[in-house]
């Protein structure tokens, strides 16, 4: 089973055929499963979108047995990554901000780091295609639908990007547990800047903190593990935001 | 079987060994599990804090299935709630910061919520009995086993507590997607203050966001969605984290 092949339960469903119908190739629904609103939204948005849905029976199920697929699947398309040079030739106007996955190995972060830059705002998700949790069922779910509102960038060397990215005027910003800085202490608001989250069990590599022009920490109030890794991203995400909406409503 | 009955995976159990000896009443340990050397800390840890711990066959973790135990699980008494009285009248000096769940229903939110207000060093954290995930293997999983770091408060009605909380000078913080301000906008320093995250379907009820003090909301950038609950949590924990430490350093 392709895990990049499908979209499991009744609102990520729902979530996609209002957002990338077109990545839809069918929608199967269980014909045991009970004929609520969402059953019915789920058809009406699939003739809308001209989107092929099938009831079938359960049996059709058990190869989705390992998630909650309140029997409603979309078979799709897997999703598009961008290229990073692509992305760079076609940059917007004003400050770029990206997160870079650094060995982030399980799917639940990675769609919630995709959910939040999304929400946030941000223009790219970098992710390796070797040690890192790559764009899955799993991840497509956790991200709420997020993974088709911004571009995922797909590179083989994250040493090599991260070279690319600061040869595109890019700061480059680590995250560690023996950072330097906490990470309000940096002014998000007038650069280009590509915050690397690390993996659960490993943190940034080295060689990528080497790399790094800042390495910031989230401070510990209890003498106890650290964040989970998400969490951590939304953190710093979150206080760029803020920076960015309180100086631009200073400068009014 | 009793959720609330085991901690299972090599790390947690290593956690919980070192945090928590004393909620463990045995370790089992599969006998076809790689002897690794977190099996040989498992068992040091064990000997060092006279828990009881056992090599058993593979059959015996049958009952386990459904979640990676890794060939290793905890047997614990479940973990100790504080009563909402008890826990104000041995309050500490100083503002008191606590995290209030209404309707959170995935234990995984539950327990990165719980994670973060320990690193942020949060006071507790208060869950409703009911309409609300209870603490299970899952939540003290994802926890990463700060369920032993933090005061974890269990009540019957959230509204009552709430009123509880109000008389002994508590300002309650709602978060809403409809809320008047944004959460950087609010002064955590110079209060005593308790979050409500809402549930991920439900958010905060009607009823419980009238009686708050402030409606907070977290701005979006794109068109869509919002933030996973526990994520949300987070900016709005780190936020006050932030204005806390820049504070006290203008102050010095």
């Amino acid at each position: 089973m392709n895990k990049n092949s499908y979209i499991y339960g009744k609102n990520s469903v729902i979530e996609a055929l209002f957002t990338a119908p077109n990545r839809i190739n069918k929608v199967l629904i269980s014909k045991n499963s009970s004929n609520d609103s969402k059953i019915t939204e789920i058809v009406n948005l699939a003739k809308k979108n001209h989107v092929i849905f099938q009831f079938v029976p359960k049996e059709k199920f058990k190869d989705y047995s390992d998630c909650p697929h309140q029997g409603v699947v979309a078979l799709v398309s897997p999703v598009e990554y961008v290229e990073l040079s692509d992305f760079l030739a076609h940059k917007k106007d004003g400050f770029s901000k990206i997160i870079i996955l650094d060995g982030v190995v399980d799917p639940h972060n990675v769609g919630a780091i995709i959910r939040t830059s999304a929400c946030a705002g941000f223009d790219a998700v970098l992710i390796p295609s070797r040690r890192n949790a790559q764009v899955n069922a799993v991840v497509e779910k956790t991200s709420a639908g997020a993974i088709n509102h911004i571009p995922l960038i797909q590179v083989n060397s994250l040493s090599t990007a991260i070279d690319k990215l600061k040869d595109n005027n890019y700061w480059i910003i680590a995250t560690d547990a023996e950072g330097k800085d906490n990470y309000y202490d940096v002014d998000y608001t007038d650069m280009n800047f590509a915050i690397i989250m690390g993996g659960e069990e490993t943190g940034v590599s080295k060689n990528n903190i080497k790399k790094s022009d800042f390495v910031v920490k989230i401070p510990m109030l209890r003498k106890f593990n650290s964040l989970n890794v998400s969490n951590a991203a939304t953190a710093i995400i979150y206080e760029s935001v803020r920076q960015m909406i309180t100086k631009s409503k200073h400068r009014v």
